[in-house]
């Protein structure tokens, strides 16, 4: 860490920084330019509270110099985390399909899907049963009548679960029906829930919140980690910037980024991202091209009826299609 | 509501569309240009899933007319709505004043500010029990211990207390401690919260999450006003752009927008949306002169020992002089 | 367009809106729903200032049906356009390489590096003689100095040269130089320039920019195009947002809505986008896998000893590695 | 300027970083840490280029100490710039108001608004003669013909022209009958229009560009004192967000920010980043709260026949109210 005093500070005010963090332990280096006194200290720097040290009114700015994550950093951990579901693995390789409807709306429906989703090569069966809604009087999901729909299917095409867990209320229903946890956008920096997800055994997926930088995405991870539960998946879904035609942008930087700065597999929801069907097979390839160790795609057979997120799921023909795309592209390395 | 057809849209294309919106109640306008044929809709199209629509091939694009709040809508509840805690007002003219630390950090911490805050002609104390931090190694705030902390300040000084609820798990023991209960940025769409919130007999501070549009804002209001609680605050605290030189950017347009969408109350929060104690002044001011019904200003007597947020927060003679200075602005009207 | 009246307006109000438009010439087709009143307007409607229409204080808002431009559109040029230059052909399936230093530094810099892509595989060969500087102090560029060695390396090699245009005053020696003209990020909506670009014979290559909407940078492409000159590459290079690991956030959306709306060819530039060398790999077999057209790339043999954008560029083995991953994902469609 | 090392970096690869630096002419002070071995360099490092030093692979990352701008920064000149108009100041306490339409459409309309803001109390005059349009199908302003009038306006009026120069074309012809010269927001960054700009003998208003941090904003008027204007007037006029419901986001914290940093004095423009008439007087009173040196406003009598940008434009019996508000609001100080 960097502390950049003000050119006014005298070299009383400097002294007295110095002796501060000197007897918190930390070892000083001082280095005097023209205009600008900046103080290099070593020692562990996460436990400092910057912001308290920017009260100082001597200090012009302090800059960190590495990433406050210590459990998701690759630097601590360098080989990639592989997570295992089942015979199905997540990371370091494999390209991971998870696909199904924005939310479980009948047994019918979700079964149809299911089926057509596992013939065209998924290995997980997507599905909301707790949906978060932007308006309340949107369609809020089945519950755990949706949860048993989700093992119904499990229980028929062998593929493992990944569902939305919203809130401490439902968290132990949620977690006794799913293989995998997902974590939604809205709830990226919960950090009560992040905790709780942090003692659960299952993996929990947690998506980048919409305007979460990457350094944020992988404290949440952090806070899961914290607490016990390192078997952590991210994943990119769009940042929000001013551009509109897309409902968000899909940041796909974000993959070697999060391989270059964490061991943690990463993977994209292309349909999320843009909001619009059309677009998720280009970003499904690009994503897959850029390294991303796999793929969240909603599917509904009928998407001029679903409750949800219509406008952006896949039609069964047209995921199958996607599926054999993404596999040659991953062949090619 | 307003369907887009795509110029390759057939006469029995449009016709299945119309038809559908018909059987669903809806009383259906056409127009038909040189390449678009537009579709308006007639009715309570608020129901309609708008994801659904556009999973339609033909339809280009569906354009709202209206918003999709009603609850919190100006145009269905004309007066300004008036939150009464105590002998204190927020809303339609008065000007509150809430200040305090970021966190209760100790029962002398507390007593303290809270002194200098009434003296200097605050009206609410804030200051966190629960602690939303960034980091798993941050401070994570005293829990129940700080809200006796905070009772007691009530007790000497009569202000009522405004500090965050951050999960289901805490909300009892808050609810009981706090006169006003704050939802922080980060949570502004944790639908589970802002539904339990809803069924609250206290008002609720709604700070605008770092990314919402202020319609999304108004949507979770409309989240806690659809299950009862009518009593909302709304508090801008800066959105996230891509200056850094700030914290957030402080979105004073927000003020005369909300004013005009809402009859809700809102106010400002500059220390948050800076982070840097050297803006929160003139910010301040500028806030109460775009017709702001409030502010909530971080106040602390040892900004460079503070657990956290030190950076942001005012010496109690600065804030004194604030105070003074905003109440000049305010008398100008 | 569409035209809402606010809920106050009166039937008087509406009449008027509604006898003015037609007196322009246009149909005007009235929706009466609850609350609103809608006004749908057939002809013409690119040449309708919006904003005058939203000055009128009885009007809510004006949405638009359709894009403002026409010439760039799809609709109205169904097939893809190609852009020859010499042997080389960009768009329609081809994949072109733009490869070279940022800046032109030395006859012995240009030569080397333009004989190691020439050998990996690019078909162009790109360098700044006249670069746009954040800073006043840095490097600007040789000029008609570095144009004359830029023709050295195409004699050469053969390949033909993309290099920046800035200015008027230096318009006209670019031009001869040059078999594309670039126009950067921020000259994108330097209106003057585009007017000038209009009128040239030669092809462009216009990049987005850092906070354009799609919709713009089309527009954008419309301004030359109505001067004549149809002959528009267009270049997606990242787009400002709140992250600040990546220099900018590449919007590889960009591809597939450009290729919807347009029938100009779109390349992508990983370098400018991402900022760091690392990166470009990944970013630009993500690009091709979205649909690109082709790629600029920087590439210097001494990134370190670089007098601009080292840090983005890529070493003359990395390039060679890159040109057969990016192959290899194009042949597998 | 601070380079830190990457954790395997080893001793001889630091050594020739700090020999290479050396060699450079700076001093270089290395502290040694657990991770990360960062060197803080002593000297001009103004001329260092960033990313040259980022291009080596053992560097991580760079951390700027300081600002890059000098003689727009108040560390080198403390006192407030003041810009003098005849008998017109701008800066230090003064409030100028400037106010005019959008475009000189006909010498009646700009005689009409120009008596009509002179008689509210506007002390400048304002009006686009070369108009920077989106669409190069809008009105593109009446040219020269167009500053013939805006003379016209000033000898009846007296009040000194604002008008925008958009080209090196039409600079000449705009210098001659402005007073202040406007260069535009897409033109921040046109880098031959800022050298030229910086030539002039007139004040130079520079609009921020829609997506510049502060600190290129005052790269941008270092670029025009670098060539000895030094009298520059920066102006917010809102930047570009996410939130739609405004046209921009102004950025009021940009007021106390600049006046930090800079020595120059710094104006508002709320026209523009709103785009809707009915925000622009609480925003104006917002601004001159912060301490903003001025306002800028649009004002047309006939918005709803505004030839450009009528939803932003006051009608003048408004602007008087405004220019009231804003003078009982700088009296407070």
């Amino acid at each position: 860490m960097v502390i950049v005093m003000k050119p006014i500070a005298s070299q009383e005010d400097i002294g007295k920084i110095v002796e501060k963090m000197e007897n918190q332990g930390y070892r000083v280096h001082k280095s005097v330019g023209d205009n600008y006194c900046i103080l290099g200290l070593i020692g562990d720097t996460n436990k400092i509270d910057i912001s308290q040290l920017e009260a100082n009114a001597m200090v012009e700015k302090v800059l960190r110099v590495h990433h406050p994550f210590k459990l998701a950093s690759r630097l601590f951990h360098h080989d990639d985390t592989v997570i295992q579901v089942g015979d199905c693995k997540i990371g370091k390789g494999s390209l991971a399909i998870i696909a199904g409807p924005c939310a479980v709306e009948s047994e019918e429906q979700l079964m149809t899907i299911a089926r057509e989703v596992k013939k065209a090569g998924a290995q997980f069966l997507r599905g909301g049963a707790y949906k978060p809604r932007t308006s309340p009087y949107s369609f809020q999901g089945l519950g755990e009548e949706g949860l048993k729909i989700l093992r119904k299917a499990k229980e028929e095409t062998g593929m493992p679960i990944v569902t939305e867990v919203m809130s401490h209320e439902t968290f132990d229903v949620v977690e006794e029906y799913a293989d995998i946890l997902q974590i939604g956008a809205r709830n990226m920096q919960n950090f009560a829930l992040l905790k709780q997800a942090g003692k659960s055994s299952k993996p929990i997926l947690l998506k980048r919140g919409m305007s979460a930088t990457i350094e944020e995405f992988l404290m949440a991870a952090e806070y899961i980690m914290s607490e016990g539960n390192h078997q952590v998946i991210l994943c990119e879904r769009g940042i929000r910037t001013f551009e509109t035609y897309t409902r968000n942008t899909l940041d796909l930087s974000a993959i070697p980024v999060i391989k270059e700065l964490s061991h943690l597999p990463v993977i994209v929801d292309p349909s999320h991202a843009t909001g619009k069907w059309a677009m998720v097979e280009p970003l499904s390839k690009a994503a897959v091209a850029a390294g991303a160790d796999g793929l969240t795609i909603e599917v509904h057979h009928q998407p001029e009826l679903a409750l949800s997120d219509g406008g952006q799921s896949l039609k069964p023909e047209k995921f199958a299609k996607l599926v054999e795309s993404v596999y040659r592209i991953a062949s090619v390395y």
